[in-house]
């Protein structure tokens, strides 16, 4: 949560509304062709207009050159700071496919992989292959007993899927049994505090159990563990704001993510419009909504711009349905950039605008990395955001004498 | 003080001289109809001149989104971290109005208020009783008297006062016998701690006694009893930078807040030119001094952004008078923004220009909000205002070898 000692003091309740829209891998870089980056290049006239009327600056994700996740990325708009709230990737996914976790399970991430005779790794996401064949597979994992604690398997998609540990007594602290590339052998999982040896033990059985479950397939003849992590226990940003906060996200991680941080995490469909159609539903419902928008992420990391441009563009013409529900505090915020040109996340920072009332005659002449650059809000850390909407929203009440 | 740990190691005494002009409520946003904020609308040729040979830049007061009192707000500007160095209004307000406090001395900010009949306060500051009749009022406060400790009694102004409760064991962990609205009875002041029963009990004898002594007035039949402090044992930052500091301010709480720090507190008049009376009087005696202007904030929180454009012309007219000293560094801050449209403080950031020899070619176009986000100092927290100031004076010395 926000590291400011008098939050409970500060924050107040009332009937505004604050609508985030977090697109991610929002930012980007220029084109070597053209010299506009994607953002530059789309043609977007109602972020535009939104950024002529909005307050805009560059958020810094977590500090300057580092790459964030997309763990760190949003839980610094939530205002956690991404340095001191760390999250397993494990636990990440496991509540994205809406595993229930108690606090003292042990969750890894799963691989179906395929092997050679010599036990050697030849494809560590067995030709990604596709749910409907993983699917039975993942049920066969589920059938395995493992003296000593409770193990619990679940599909993700393709070739992954969740594995928790539940029983008296298991650690987080195991490596990894994925070797990380092809070419070698399987790890056996160790422990890495003494805390975490009997659940070191059941992974390698759970492993040897799964080798034998699967024997004779020519893919997806074995499972590959990384990532054991535990639930962290984290302050409830709805509570510490005092938000009616709900999180509206078509994808799973973003979803579990949601749910660490406290916010009512909403049934959507697959597609940003049926997002919009459920934040419409709600919107009397709660006081912030988390909206998230993946598509210019997923273009900027196929490295395929012109798709970033498109998904912006497709994006831009959503933007009237918010605007149309007349939220007290709009803001468009990205967990990260992800430049199509490096076809990845980058440490860049990220244009960002919040409209309220108090924000006309203070704006830019675009959306833009370079023009919210020169935005009245300047570069500020992500995880100043939070306070940023609060108080723009007027949920802040003053500081001191 | 400035959290940097070899201060001492940096700071030197020098002959150069410091004027640090604190604007209260400087930072405003554009007018509706015009687009153009208090600062940009104002007719400042003096300002516009000195920001045009000096180094600008937006000063953030707390914490982005975070809206100071005057407290946090100006101890921000003398380099005390205002979320570590946090002050009890009562305390703020008794040394501005000149009470010698012991360190062991709890203070409580008083309200003559009226109940009606039932006892249900009607009106939370007794109609803002005129101090003419206020005074005799508070005078008989002042004879009261409860077993075990010493209470003093001082007026502020209309029906404010302040109570000093001395003796062994008083304690200043005690809550507000104001309810904080109208409407309801007042509060019996309960100790928040055990070392504070004394002190809770002797406010509840006191609250009985002055009722007596009220009674049977149409208004200001009561009191309200809130803000229960104690004088903070705070770094002297004179000491600390090596300064002699002097404070120049008409109001009140602005003296009070000096005194904490460590500055002297001069004799001065209630106006701003009586203020730069005393500043050129005493301007040899001196190297660091803290002028305050207030009217800005006032017109700013009465929400009329005519008033606070005038009161930046009138301030504008003084200019010359400082450029006549020809400080070593002049510096012109802001406490916190007080936009008119908002009509109270906000957590905007604050226009701030330094001028030294060193500053030359480096000043931006003219002295708003605007102006000076595009200023070689960028954006900046407020608690490196002095430490700039220091180094443009060249009070500090090179940081290792």
């Amino acid at each position: 949560m926000i590291d400011f000692p008098y939050l409970a003091d500060v924050c107040q309740h009332t009937e505004s509304k604050i609508v985030m829209l977090v697109v991610d891998g929002l930012g980007g870089l220029p084109h070597p062709d053209t010299g506009r980056s994607e953002l530059e290049t789309a043609s977007l006239p109602n972020l535009d207009a939104l950024a002529r009327e909005s307050a805009c600056g560059l958020t810094t994700p977590v500090a300057p050159g580092i790459t964030p996740g997309s763990g760190p990325g949003h839980l610094a708009l939530f205002g956690y700071d991404p340095v001191k709230y760390l999250i397993g990737r494990g636990v990440l996914e496991a509540l994205g496919v809406g595993v229930e976790l108690a606090l003292t399970d042990v969750v890894a991430r799963g691989n179906l992989g395929t092997v050679d005779g010599s036990g050697v790794v030849t494809d560590r996401r067995a030709g990604r292959i596709p749910s409907e064949e993983s699917a039975p597979l993942v049920k066969l994992l589920g059938e395995i007993e493992v003296p000593g604690v409770e193990i619990s398997v679940y599909p993700v998609r393709e070739h992954r899927f969740v594995m928790v540990v539940a029983g008296d007594g298991v650690g987080e602290h195991v490596g990894d049994t994925d070797p990380g590339s092809e070419g070698s052998a399987t790890l056996e999982a160790k422990a890495l505090s003494a805390d975490s040896r009997e659940t070191a033990r059941a992974a390698n059985d759970f492993v040897a159990a799964a080798a034998r479950a699967l024997d004779g397939r020519a893919r997806a003849n074995t499972v590959l563990l990384r990532g054991f992590s535990r639930l962290p226990d984290w302050p409830n940003m709805a509570q510490a704001y005092r938000l009616r906060a709900a999180a509206i996200a078509a994808y799973p991680m973003y979803r579990g993510l949601a749910e660490l941080t406290g916010m009512e995490v909403l049934q959507t469909g697959s597609t940003f419009a049926e997002e919009l159609d459920t934040l419409e539903d709600v919107y009397s419902d709660f006081d912030f909504f988390f909206l998230h928008y993946k598509p210019a992420d997923t273009a900027g990391e196929d490295g395929d711009f012109d798709a970033k441009v498109a998904s912006l563009e497709e994006l831009d013409a959503a933007v009237p349905r918010l605007l149309g529900l007349e939220p007290e505090a709009l803001i468009v915020a990205g967990d990260h950039s992800t430049p199509a040109v490096m076809g990845a996340h980058s440490w860049h920072p990220v244009p960002f605008l919040v409209r309220s009332r108090l924000t006309k005659d203070q704006g830019v002449s675009g959306f833009s990395e370079r023009s919210c650059g020169t935005g009245s809000l300047g570069r500020m850390p992500a995880v100043s955001v939070m306070m940023t909407a609060l108080a723009h929203a007027g949920k802040l009440r003053k500081f001191g004498p």
